[in-house]
């Protein structure tokens, strides 16, 4: 600890530039600027040649990342945490306790992870436990299985770069059974660290040209910020078609052809992306939706990217989760064999909400197999994704079966997970439905709700004041007043003079209703406050 | 079965072009291409506008992607799994096991995971066994305090982007104690998805410019292609500056100076990299050499990139570890508060080589705070580390110590690889330079070797004609007639007309000399075939 004091007066101290000129030998440059706090380059500059900032600053940076915008775990969830660390210190608030309602957190919102699942997890961790009674036979089978698949029996070793053989390989017999035996080839399969991954992956491999020749990208608005995030990264054109608040978030294939058609003016479009069930919107695409999706990209000759995570997270009636790949070759050969496409999984969301893993796969339809070659190449200077992610992959794809010991208990678990997220989708939709100034569509699916939230006029002109966007002006004011950690609106996108926020549905029920209690109480002040 | 059989049929069959132009409705452009095998552009192209290529092809693919090179993962690795099934599936060759010495992967090679650092894996993955009396009671107590600080006491949770807060204190810890005292501030700790992440994400930070202003990245030859990779892909300006094989394989300012001047005729160098100890060529750097660099770093005002992950692995007698951040601090705060740094560590190497759990940090020294925040929301955008690859770089970072229960086992096996590591660099020297046609450096550190080898001139001919690089075409060889994969030198760069590889040193004592033998043989055999 006195360590730490020490270290802080050597770094706070100005540096001398004085000092080091003869020391530095041969080139003579030297530096100034204090370590901690801003680098005031101008000031400096102004003391002549032999004082200069450091080599890496905002302004010597790459531009593409200074670009890159992160909502999800933006300025407001920093203060959260720095919210948290002052009530551990005994601060007054409020409140007890930060509600992080920001991110699909499963676990870190209480709930349990698949017994079975981990079961396996610890086995291939200390496999000596294979010789434990306590441990079911599925399980140590399943464990056995990935072992012998690794190198040196240890999920320590390097994997394939593309993923596990035998791990491919279920992936692959899942996605045949879920897609009613439409077939599917391992070597199409790619494991990933995490959907993002797989997801910036796919995209960095699609961009290319300059000016009015580089690649574009559609993407939904609102959408998932890790789409806006890596375009940006990758000075790709980010196209934004806007999904239908009034018709429960649907996607229109006018939209499409209007946003396609306004940004061939400026890039060239190559892509579109579809998440679905829908982030941060909640919507579930029809059949005859993706039909139409599927139809346009094959006229309009745009590679497909199906952001398919929330595939178990169907919960309205009617409502059923369709694979863009089921649909594509229900279509006909005339789709199935041409239409160029990738989907993406992960073990994060659905039943299991394993996020901190880092599972994920994609599989690629119609890849030319030049690129694919390229797309290994690629993924191969990273060695392999995470092995116990890739473990907890393949235990999602192959879970435990009706004649093995642990499968009662496994659909028990995953039916009751399951169950309360349609529960809670349910009472927060009705929450903010009756709710004055809020406006939500239902939550079909996903675990998030978008609600749409009335701004008075006079919020807005405080907000524009403190050079915020309202909505996050309303989201901040939340979080100090009330604990409760949400996303703005803006961070995802949404229609001129429309707001919003995203806040999960995950929070065990008794506390989302708290939750949705005091955001009620809150906008209500709010209101009142600025009208 | 039969359904994959059925998928190769529909896949195989050309598409009829004809088909399609009506169903598709409104633009009405259709593709054509077979989905398997070549895609014939330029013929298809003479067929007329209405039949197209695909979307993604390698001549619309990312090119910087095409660019990128990756010989440790590349050409003759693929050959040698593909040697492994054809094995498997009863095929005759020379050999009856392909022995893969091409990368850095301990437990592939079938050295042991350390137990402690796996009960505690155990215990975080499936924490129902902190009841089981088999477990020690200090593997519980890390295990509980990693769980305490993971959301909802899950390492199914996401983490902090940066990493969990009282493992990057673990970190500053360890650097405080491995540096002699010299203070580390955990807020300059980044957890990572192995080294590698790292690595990528710190050279994205530190690229900009166009045309001669682009940034240049002084990276060693030989090299680690991760960086060549990585350059590629960020269409930054690779410089190279050679190691003196001569001199076992040090680093001479003299050449860093003549390589930088070379450069900035074309480019803007702002970043110099060093691997050490070395990969692939295993030396450790003098004390005397690192200062030499930190200060020629200084008056070139390049941001410094020190890959450390072999830290641990120092076999030769008077060679010893010196971290750049001790050095850099011993030479005074002229140095000490100006000198922009990062670190890399990993939880693949040294005496753990636990690859597969993707665990890594970097450690940041005088990083512009402004750009700490850039770097922060960089990192946000792929959420977080992998956790059990966190979870296991703390155990790295905080072993057990003098008075728990596990340490005596933990030292004993720590040890015992580190000696066998030590024997085997010593092992593999004396072999190769005894043999003829061999030249070998000592294996001072890391887990490589990288002799020169001789190549008679008919061979090199040989090569040409066939279009492959001389010492491919030898590494090809000697995979197909012994079975050993091992990398040519030429994925690592060497200079002009010498040829290397690089073997890792990992395989098991007695199959190491059997290795050795093998190539001996092999290497007489070859130079008799071609002389």
């Amino acid at each position: 600890q006195s360590k730490r004091k020490w270290f802080c007066v050597i770094l706070a101290r100005p540096y001398k530039s004085s000092q080091s000129g003869a020391a530095a030998g041969g080139g003579g440059s030297t530096w100034c600027g204090s370590v901690r706090g801003e680098t005031k380059m101008s000031q400096q500059a102004a003391n002549g040649d032999r004082c200069r900032a450091k080599v890496l600053t905002v302004e010597t940076m790459n531009p593409n990342v200074k670009r890159v915008e992160y909502a999800v775990r933006g300025p407001i969830v920093q203060r959260a945490v720095q919210l948290e660390k002052e009530l551990k210190q005994g601060a007054k608030k409020p409140f007890t306790e930060v509600i992080k309602a920001n991110i699909g957190d499963a676990h870190a919102m209480g709930q349990k992870p698949i017994t079975f699942f981990r079961q396996v997890l610890a086995l291939c961790a200390y496999p000596a436990l294979l010789e434990e009674e306590k441990f079911p036979e599925d399980a140590k089978q399943r464990a056995r299985r990935i072992l012998a698949a690794c190198g040196g029996h240890s999920i320590g070793a390097y994997s394939a770069s593309q993923g596990i053989e035998c791990i491919r390989q279920d992936v692959s017999r899942y996605i045949e059974k879920r897609d009613g035996g439409i077939p599917s080839n391992p070597d199409n399969i790619y494991l990933s660290t995490g959907a993002s991954d797989a997801i910036v992956t796919m995209l960095k491999l699609l961009v290319c040209g300059e000016g009015r020749q580089r690649t574009g990208v559609m993407i939904s608005i609102p959408q998932y910020p890790l789409y806006s995030a890596a375009l940006a990264d990758l000075a790709a054109v980010q196209i934004n078609y806007y999904l239908d608040e009034d018709k429960s978030w649907s996607l229109d294939v006018a939209e499409l052809r209007r946003s396609l058609n306004a940004a061939r003016e400026h890039c060239n479009p190559r892509v579109l992306c579809i998440i679905n069930p829908g982030n941060p919107t909640g919507q579930v695409q029809s059949r005859q939706c993706i039909e139409d999706v599927i139809r346009f990209a094959k006229e309009e000759r745009l590679f497909l990217m199906a952001d398919e995570v929330y595939q178990d997270n169907v919960y309205a009636e009617g409502c059923k989760f369709h694979s863009f790949k089921k649909v594509l070759f229900e279509m006909g050969p005339e789709y199935s064999s041409t239409v160029e496409m990738a989907s993406f999984h992960s073990t994060s969301k659905c039943f299991m909400g394993e996020c901190g893993f880092r599972g994920g796969y994609m599989e690629v339809i119609n890849m030319d197999p030049a690129v694919k070659a390229q797309l290994i190449k690629l993924v191969s200077v990273r060695l392999c994704p995470p092995v116990p992610g890739q473990a907890l992959m393949d235990l999602v794809v192959n879970p435990p079966q009706p004649d093995e010991p642990s499968y009662t208990t496994f659909v028990k678990e995953k039916t009751a997970v399951l169950a309360a997220l349609a529960e809670k989708a349910s009472i927060t939709e009705q929450a903010f439905n009756t709710m004055p100034g809020f406006t939500c569509n239902p939550v079909q699916g996903a675990m998030y709700t978008f609600p749409r939230i009335s701004i008075p006029q006079k919020a807005i002109d405080k907000a524009k004041e403190l050079g915020q966007v309202p909505d996050m002006f309303y989201c901040m004011k939340l979080l100090e007043e009330e604990g409760i950690c949400l996303v703005p609106g803006s961070g995802f996108g949404q229609r001129d003079g429309t707001f919003h926020f995203r806040m999960t549905i995950l929070p065990p029920t008794e506390k989302l209703k708290i939750v949705l209690q005091r955001i009620k109480d809150f906008h209500l002040r709010f209101t009142q406050e600025f009208s």
